[in-house]
């Protein structure tokens, strides 16, 4: 079986624990995650072959962050281990009102000075059927976006699909001569599926005073003519707990929607976007469009139950969900 | 004073901390539970004299097992020690729209090799008025089943109240020559007040078709005329933390019908059940009819706060609840 | 920059985790609190600067019970260290319809013996513009009351701007000698900015067949003509954890109301009312009314999301919540 | 079979978890214990029967404390439940050559007001054929000495065997009019069985310059010609986790002495005499006086592997502890 | 690469938290353990290829026993799920004087069912160089001794090296027909390593009155002349806490003597053995004799320091440790 | 009273949990520590005034960083909030022949980019009358070892007294530049009191084949001749959780040694050696040399038993243990 190939920072998750505030905390939760290993171990617990690039620091902690990518089956052959430190993010997850916080602590980390000569690029794509990127990577430093650039290239010049998540933070593309607006449109003028959202159009394209997903989609066509399919997710936060949650699919002219959930008390919402994104491309293999959107949401509205970055739901408890089982009943 | 007695297995059970899968624990949160001693501990935090029947292993994990009961001033002068493993299950919490998960491990337990000749019969049912059985015991096995059908008969034959629980679960009956339609069809003809459901009277006795509780009561009077009450639990599931609970109560070809409650977010769902049984079969011996059904579901909406498989409320805390304080207001 | 300062007791809370029972914990979560203390911390967090005036045993209990308070920058200058015993509460948080439950364990602790002449009155309101109190300081022993009656006086004779918080409490007033109904009195009529409710006015004033807040408000003026401003919070309690919550300001005969906020899954409300006390006294002294009673209402709005007594939101937190982001969208 | 019977508070026990300091902890574990007690499980899980008289306040804490005693079997039938307050315990244990700290918060405690008019003496000796004392009960209030003076004297009256604890505690004994020499000299008057130590015979009864065990033993007898057998335990600290551990038995002139036991690295000391004083009585009740010496040292040297007040050994236990076995070596 | 092979049971591990009994636990952690797959981790840990073969549940459970060998990069391509039940076992750790305890609840599990025809062994013994198996598996079941013997017997025939460690326990060989002495002795028969111990010869072979670990080795060539080393570790059990270990090699009439090491306080001393065997057959097939055996005499004396069945030391730190740093610094 | 002034950066520290390695934890427990912020920490608590000046990121971490400081009294006047992290390191504790292992993560922390323009050194020294620096300091980046310089030269032409701790951490001096034999020696050459070890003197000062503390001592003497007294520390390890350890003081070419203490079971070995310090310099200014030397000793002893890296002991404790008891007797 040919595979999904991805490039990204793997960090540290440092959290408070039972809605404590970090000048609260006595002790930290560790758990590890990022957006492209979360968009490869969601494809990787449907079933898909999967393949993770990345730099990790040779210390304990470096070792310590992949035993939960190990345990889901993602392949791991092309891990360099080199460098000083591990990224790190901490966490202070929200309540009712009060907003979630993340502190970020990933500059200089191993990955950061990533090199393009350390990966054999015809060994990785040789058995490669998708590759995905996220707007997080080549955010991170010039050698990530280098890189992130000769992966996608690569990959589009061997027919390979792509796939790209905008991922828009405005707190990274902190390096010296980061030009996010030209390497973004480098990337996504590759890319076959798009997972966009308006505020990260505007910030990266110019695209602005868009109405509706549908618009949003055509204004993103027009100018990349290579896209074959826009999906945008559409969360209502209620508040920290209880989101509502939907998303769409364009796809040939058509914006196809998905059902919209109702998610409360939520147990976990960081990685659910990248949860999408991974059940999206597993879906986008394996079904038809409606199909595939409403295998992407369900599965995103899952990993909202779900403690950690990585989504844990099998393919069957995602078509129960789909199939109109939001019970939540007991399975004995 | 005279006793409530109840026959069946205690288990341990193992249930995943915060929000955590199977996949991801490191601790398992022990506590203890089985259909009818959560019964009985429900009616003994109401007042009632109980005696509970049972086989558990002689080794500490088997006299662990007793302490709550022992608490709650449950009678366990008829306990047998004896045999090797106590029964296990282990519990998998859902959360949102994901599931609760349950897992048995009670095959060859103390308790399934249960045999009637361990227990002095004259002097349990001497000073008993009231016996209560489920339909998880006949399931466990063939001796379970026997010793079951052997107390509801001597209980009948000495003109004590009997109740029964239907609890229909799909992953037992599995000894070999397991019949569930004829032993439980003989159960039920012995059977004062019922708790049924539809879905268990379609498996058990046929009863199909069926368009309201008020139907179903008439189908199961039919069929057992001996029945003088029949209690329907109402359970709206919005998600796995959102629950709608109302109950139903057909006497003398009346339908009453309780106060529906709104219950968010749940803490525990697991025994609600049974605490709206032990509930009713307290109510019924202290109350009029529509008081004793308003006392069993106000008790187990209660339940579903209450961590663990035992209800731990007061009456003064359900009457309060019946009131209409449902405010949650803090005592102090 | 002048002083708020308050005089009263610091407890040990011991609460229950995770939704248990008292009769079912093996670990006391340990905090502190006290409603005057509660009202300071608010005020430092947001700038204010405090002074604390209370007495504490001479123990390693009395010295850890400083912690929080010297953490958030509230003034210690005059804390007395004497007596034998800390008071402590012990907290059962209710869930869903099952209340909460506070068990006091208070009386003759260290704070119930103070003494006026333990304090240096003149160099405590030298750098004082507001004096804050509250009704569980007079509720607790004799002593307690002089020394309140005394603080309010002084501070009103020096032409210090004086807040109270009613806080009817029906288990305190114990003491020999006990009045309510005059100290009340004494303290009401002293001062200028009031925290009301219509039970507590109706114990303490007599005030009833009260329609509403303004009608409240006009009763309190006409008993006690110097009063300026009479704060009223509305809590709506849906279920144990599921609230909703608004507040009125009356002044100048006119009652403001503040936005009503839906708060659910409920963290900890214990001290909402006195963080909304503490961000009024800081709402006023920087702020329009109506302005100051959005700031108090979003201020104790974002409380019920804190674990503990203690607010610790920050005053950009709360402009937030007041400008309408009550998404809970996380911070990164 | 004849109880054990006595008469003593009992407290709520919290102590800081993994070393911490007061000032460092979060939690407290919640356990119960008292001298009274602890003699009474140690006895209980031996097999005695035993009958446990006390004062608990009427709330929820009151009703907790007795949980472990109901599970050991310890009988309950004489608890008062009266009054306000539960006494309790701050317990931070030590390490190495820190020393460990208690704080008692036990005064007006609902024990401490208790009336001899409360129980019924006649029902309660009436199956009885051992009291047993400790010298805590008559430090905490006038009315405790009361009731265990008339106690003792009431069951010396018939005959009964009477032991007691010497267990003298400086920071108790508060209470106006407490005169600890007359009390327990009245006390010790008509006790058979004493477990002494030389500090507190120093204190209560002016025995001083004492070289030996032997020595002290004599001068008792000669002060209470009445004693038939003095224990006394000797402990050397090598430091706060590694103890040596020896008893000696005074009867009829003869002192006999016990293996030493040395013990590292300890669990928890609290509660080690109370256990050696209960596997005396039981000691003494089944075997000559060197093996009940041996039992009952080797019996609370296993206390300190065991958390909490309260010891959990069975008789075998100790028995294979006495045979010589040590060795912890696992039992599969 | 050539794989060490071994077969065996994977169990899940219940274990009580902080020197608690099983009587007072109310969260049991949860690891994995088994005696093959110890010593395929331990030898995995430093470097060998290695291969498990086992049979697990087909559910969560099963499933989730597997992260720890997957992490450590255990082979687990021939793993089987099928069948209900995962074996368990429940462990109370020792104290001082205190021996450990363990509750085994394994019967009837998957991997009881084992079956030849269930595993392609032509495949599995392709590349292998060495199998390993230990005397609990024959000890299951019929089964899985005939599943044994057939991988000794066909290891043997295609000149791989064989080795067994004897592990005897009494409490299982309980299934009909079992028949220890002979099955032990057709295995032993085919193997070149033995790890033996005096106990466990008087059981299987009636080796019996031996004066030495010389002696015993020569008496099992004597009767197994097929066999090349003879392993023997020796363990002081001072107290619970505290032990000293060492071993002894036996190889052509000489036997080699390991280091002493003083061992406390021990944090978790189940499934050293294994360690020890698991370093052994690393050791030998990378160095002499008696380095190979002062390899496993170290690995195994830092397997007492990790908590778990699983030794998780490097190669490095062993070496460390034999040459002579068992300061325990800290490494900076 | 005059201060004692110190430099230095303050870490997180994330450690495991019980005996756990850094690939097993789910769990990290946080503290904070650094050197210096140790030493006046210690300091503070026996009485002495402290500032502590330091450099924290402007966010949650930064400013939780400081709560420990400011519970025990450490001055905090001077800390500059500027830059983006928090310097970490992780622990994982050592347990019996393990060791302990530390991964530092602090390059490019906020304190490393420390100016000497950030502070008022004029106010800063107006009522300081000692000063203290470690050799972490210049070690972390070239401005902090400027402004560490910049400090200690200052001090010096006030006459203030210096102390320094060399130090030597072989993983720190990365920066471009770093020359340690020089700065060093610079910063030695103002000092008064130092505390040395023969490692740190080979690696700075080339002073080789010392036969023992003494001719140590006179070579630094001979070196540096303003230096008054030279403390050195002695560890025997045993192993990672039993040391033994003592001192020696140098002054006026006479060595003065301390008692031995016998350590084990250790809690917590980190910052032992910046207590001694703290107590060193307390003493110092209190006592004569010989009691100065005893008192840091036993203080030190006493922060093995102590969670975190700063010392919470009380003087009355450390004068408990030289006074002789080291019995670890509870206090009651």
């Amino acid at each position: 079986m040919k595979k999904l190939v991805s490039l990204g920072e793997l960090l540290m998750r440092l959290s408070c624990e039972d809605a404590l505030r970090f000048s609260q905390v006595n002790n930290f939760k560790v758990a590890y995650g990022g957006s492209e290993a979360n968009v490869l171990i969601t494809a990787a617990n449907f079933g898909l072959e999967t393949e993770f690039l990345s730099v990790l620091p040779e210390n304990d902690l470096g070792k310590s962050a992949l035993n939960d990518l190990r345990n889901s089956n993602v392949g791991l052959n092309h891990i360099k281990f080199q460098g000083e430190r591990l990224g790190l993010y901490f966490l202070e997850p929200g309540a009712i009102n009060r907003p979630g916080k993340i502190i970020y602590d990933r500059q200089n980390s191993a990955f950061s000075k990533i090199d393009p000569e350390w990966f054999d690029w015809e060994e990785i794509f040789k058995d490669c059927n998708w590759f995905h990127w996220s707007g997080i990577t080549p955010a991170i430093s010039e050698k990530a976006a280098q890189v992130c650039l000769h992966a996608v290239e690569t990959a589009k010049s061997k027919g390979i699909k792509v796939s790209g998540d905008l991922n828009y933070r405005g707190n990274l593309w902190q390096y010296e001569g980061a030009n996010p607006k030209e390497i973004m449109s480098q990337l996504v003028d590759k890319t076959d599926v798009l997972l966009a959202g308006s505020y990260a159009c505007s910030q990266f394209f110019d695209i602005k005073n868009i109405q509706n997903n549908s618009e949003l989609s055509k204004a993103l066509i027009q100018k990349f003519p290579a896209l074959q399919r826009i999906a945008i997710t559409n969360r209502e936060e209620i508040n920290a707990s209880h989101h509502k949650w939907s998303a769409d699919l364009f796809t040939e002219s058509t914006l196809l929607s998905s059902t919209e959930y109702n998610i409360y008390p939520i147990v976990d919402r960081v990685g659910t976007g990248d949860s999408f994104m991974g059940a999206l491309i597993y879906g986008l293999q394996h079904f038809k469009d409606q199909k595939a959107l409403d295998f992407a949401t369900a599965a995103s509205c899952l990993k909202h139950s779900i403690v950690g970055d990585f989504n844990r739901v099998s393919k069957e408890e995602v078509f129960e969900l789909i199939e109109g089982d939001g019970s939540g009943r007991i399975k004995r």
